[in-house]
């Protein structure tokens, strides 16, 4: 088996012209395609409707060339669209395809290998509770186990689109009575998410944590989580990247925790562990040209201070914190890979320590 | 004579407690404030009255330690209060005071001084224009003189409020109608304040420029400029900081040009000309407390990209342009430095190359 | 000959569902559709995608009805989408089809009629100036002699969309150096289309202007026209809307002029021309629910006063000055009309009086 | 007693000429000067600093004419700032003056009279309670009693500065667990307030309401409350004005409720309660002089919703709702009134009916 991956600068959300330059030069089969992740240039809030101008462009195109339904486009493919393309930021999309079987012999280098799957279904009172993070955590192992990596230090990016059942009013009521209140909300279920990851990983035991540690015990976390979660979503969708023995291809993924926005050195951390060595501050132009993929998770710290210094992102009523911690994290990223087409996105809870997020990268092994 | 300088955070733009400790604890004399440097919270534009607010509260707080009216104060002191603490920046102010004498004799260590002066009083014709530019190059000149520096390498930061004289209506039409329709305004003054300086340093040759050159031959540059322009200033206010071996104390200054946004390896080298060897991505929290002053321009790149990708900055109609690329590069300089209490200001017409900026840091030399 | 029109109410830019149910109710006949005229959520501005999005989503639909392109039918139907739905402004878009041909006969009573045209291709130079005042004017003319309207006073709305020819940087700084600077931008564009329709409704002698008189005398203006511009659009598309005793149906239209922002006496007046009696200060519920179309121009008084006071939308860095003036002026109509599905687009340049606007009413004439 | 009113436009939030003019003119004793309501150019949210600019201004005014310390006139005079001019509003203040004795008998005619009263401190835990509701109308009623009004329907404006006493982690924690949650924020300070307003006015019972009812039971309001609340504030500040027999003067008051920000009807309803005929839509600029202040609260529909049609201000990640709420009420009334200097400040909980707001005008008895 082999992930090819290639990452496209758009020129508007509906831009379809570079993927299908991909398909008329033959370096991708439209029907090998298993993942697009990519950055649009709205606001990321709840007014953004670039993600939709881009989902009926993708929908569209791969409808047309697989000759399926819009809806069986979406069964079929994972899309990861996240907006705010915020300060240097370069909208782009990273599309990946998967050819071939997983080798049967183990070989001599590690690849990128790719696996998904699916929770059950939650109800609403699982959601933010031990439940969820039990069954995500269940999930993610075994998804894993396919992967046929030589350790869980080899998984280095649980991509997942949070499930958040809708409830009625008078259960919501009911559960609140109970001393239960529902938490099916994003902050809970991306909270749930990446505890899952961390269980499924070893980095936490399942033991050490309850219902009460969930968005509020901000010392376990995840160092691979990267989840959004959407309402309405019954069962939360999970993609793993990993490096496998038995994956063939030239690209290599690695990762680390981010411990604030301005943390180079994690960043540098995960450069390297890639193979890379940089010569001062910043990758060259011929290695970052190596780089097909950098996915990171944002958050402009709760505590409203960095570096025991006050920021503004919390206070300032023009400007969504969101937006700033992406354009922070982003611009720091950058700044050290030479690259500003890449993926941060916000809200972290989980992910890495409180003030800090996660980060994967996907490198060509080879120049 | 020797500068000491103090940086301190502030916990509102009114907020004078950190500066009224350092008299309190004779850390500074309020008599030998030369001048303050700071970011305040608000939104760098034109409703950003966070400015004002703070300037009332210095104007008090002088006002009864020295005993002069509000205005003597402001005639006394350069106050240069930029809004805009975009993304990690924590508002703060850098506090310049001056003590003794210039030294008989050269010493043997280069230190912090620091020269001020003013031009003539511009007519609206001349700004934007050689008029200004010449004008600008003298005063520097003269200034730089007097600090007795070895070189004019030794000038690292020619801070200016330039002059954006007032004219009326039948005027600018009158202009206009010549053929040398009147620039007096920001955009030019900083220009032309820019290539002063540029000048003054013998950067460019004077003979090399001319009208046409001003904001738009962008090859032409300062690397030690930072300029703002204030409509209804008649004339420009200078500010020169140097090391020079005339003066005492422990501060040095080193300066620097930074190429685009997220030219990390420009910011280093200014950083090491201060003696630092950075270990890593960072200057580690040793280092990094000895930093006093890091004073930046910024600019979203016109053209619209930055290494070659697109940029949204110039096309985001919900947050200026302005306010990103103040967030990019504080951002990466904050993540180099370790600190985040910097002074980053906006457009930087002739202060670097197109899409770059002047960056200028003020450290101890010892720890 | 009969048109008739329909207010759908959207629940997001790509929300068709509405029109698809006036298809399946036989209310609509797809082919018949001539004109869609609509207000997106977004910002109105240069990263507003709610627009496209919009497009996208009515292109497939009628792609998919009628059979043809999405290309023919940009080609086939005229679409006016604006984004921007401040305040209480509610989503929504009007549907106009026609069908049969002009009635032979006078009728007794005059009826909405819509008629269409084309202005021929500008170059650059033209734009802005009195060449493209009067081939709009001429066009205009020719469309409404089709109309067969009893007099000028039966034409109410002049929707354009105007020309901008792209052009090169040389003919740019050519045209300059010649003393015509080319003025083929979107203000100059708006303008000469709305003096276009003053001349061509004798409003204004186009004797009495010239090239200086655009975008420059503010006296000069029409009380029907209603533009926006396109960048690289060659030509200008023209939609007129008048009173016909030719056309049948049930639906009249009224128009006015908008003195200020807060000018509800003119507003009323628009009402009142259409038949209304308005008790109290608003329509009631069932009078309410006879108006079909709403369409006006807004714009933040550039002298920066409404009624001899200050206002601060000019100076707000915030949010910008168009957001505000659509939402004033929204606000205003619909608290008269009862009715929050209102189009308010922004920029008035010859649109009403400096400060003001244009505004046109469509109601049906029974209840 | 008389009370003297004088609305007074500003340049920035600085800007105390107006009032130092008043003084000049001996049309207002500064000695004599209760309350200042005014409207800064801010945005009205956490990093609005105009406020604070404004209040340095005015204590710095008063601290001067008065011969007393900054922190003697904020306990001397009530200052109601509210940052937010958005649309056509005019930043101004209001100044309130009282000087003589209540009149012995009463007179003819019921002018402008204004009292002025403090709860005694609360606790955390009553805050957002019954206890809040029941000692702030306590408080009221013993302020109107002193008024010497005819009736309840007499008072027309409760203006409040809610309390909110801060309280430990712990204490939070320790209430949570005991099944009382503090309430000690804003919204519930204001709610509680404004029932304490409709409980003393008589218009509920408070047998009527309990602790469930407060921001819940949106059947129950106050029509005259205007209320803000301040973290950090032990008791509630309450200043109630009406009209009443034992006051001289020429100024007179009325209020009304708002149903929702569109209806035109109750704010006509209110200007006629003060005498006005309004011919057509709008009152004449004559009679629009004699307004003296206009005060209104005002809120974006929580149910996402006006007059049955969508709108979008809670979903717009770009603008707050609380700028579009006060943009489209402020631009309805001053349609009506002519007037753009006006007071509208948002969030207005229990402040008549969900979606709608309480609205009080101040105007001269004689033209």
């Amino acid at each position: 088996m082999q992930i090819k991956a290639f990452k496209i600068l758009t020129s508007s959300p509906s831009d379809t012209s570079g993927i299908e330059r991909l398909f008329a030069e033959n370096l991708i089969d439209p029907f090998e395609v298993i993942c697009i992740i990519g950055k649009t240039e709205g606001n990321g809030g709840r007014n953004d409707f670039t993600r939709d101008l881009s989902m009926l462009a993708f929908e569209d195109l791969f409808s047309s060339k697989l000759g399926i339904s819009r809806h069986e486009v979406t069964e079929r493919i994972i899309f990861s669209l996240s907006g705010g393309c915020e300060g240097v930021v370069s909208p782009h999309i990273v599309v990946f395809a998967r050819s071939g079987r997983m080798m049967a012999e183990a070989g001599a280098e590690k690849r990128l290998i790719v696996g998904t799957g699916f929770t059950r279904e939650f109800r609403p009172e699982e959601i933010g509770r031990i439940a969820q993070v039990e069954e995500t955590a269940a999930v993610i192992k075994q998804v894993v186990q396919e992967l046929k990596v030589d350790s869980m230090k080899d998984v280095h990016l649980i991509q997942m689109k949070g499930a958040i059942p809708k409830f009625s009013y008078e259960e919501g009521v009911a559960a609140s009575k109970s001393g239960k209140p529902l938490r099916s909300d994003m902050v809970y279920s991306r909270g749930a998410s990446a505890l899952g990851a961390a269980v499924a990983l070893g980095e936490i035991d399942v033991k050490d944590i309850n219902d009460d540690s969930i968005c509020s015990d901000w010392s376990k976390f995840s160092s691979t989580a990267s989840c959004s979660a959407k309402p309405g979503l019954k069962r939360t969708e999970i993609m793993v990247m990993a490096n496998s023995r038995f994956a063939g291809g030239d690209l290599v993924i690695n990762s680390g925790v981010v411990n604030d926005m301005i943390d180079v050195n994690s960043i540098r951390g995960v450069l390297e562990g890639l193979g890379f060595t940089i010569s001062g501050g910043q990758l060259s132009a011929e290695q970052s040209q190596r780089l097909v993929g950098i996915f990171a998770k944002s958050e402009a710290d709760p505590r409203g201070t960095i570096r025991g210094k006050r920021h503004t992102m919390l206070t300032d009523d023009d400007i969504d914190d969101t937006r700033y911690s992406r354009c922070v994290l982003s611009s720091v990223i950058s700044s050290i890979t030479g690259d500003t087409a890449l993926y941060v996105s916000t809200r972290s809870e989980h992910h890495g320590p409180l003030g800090g997020g996660t980060l994967a990268i996907i490198a060509r092994a080879h120049s």
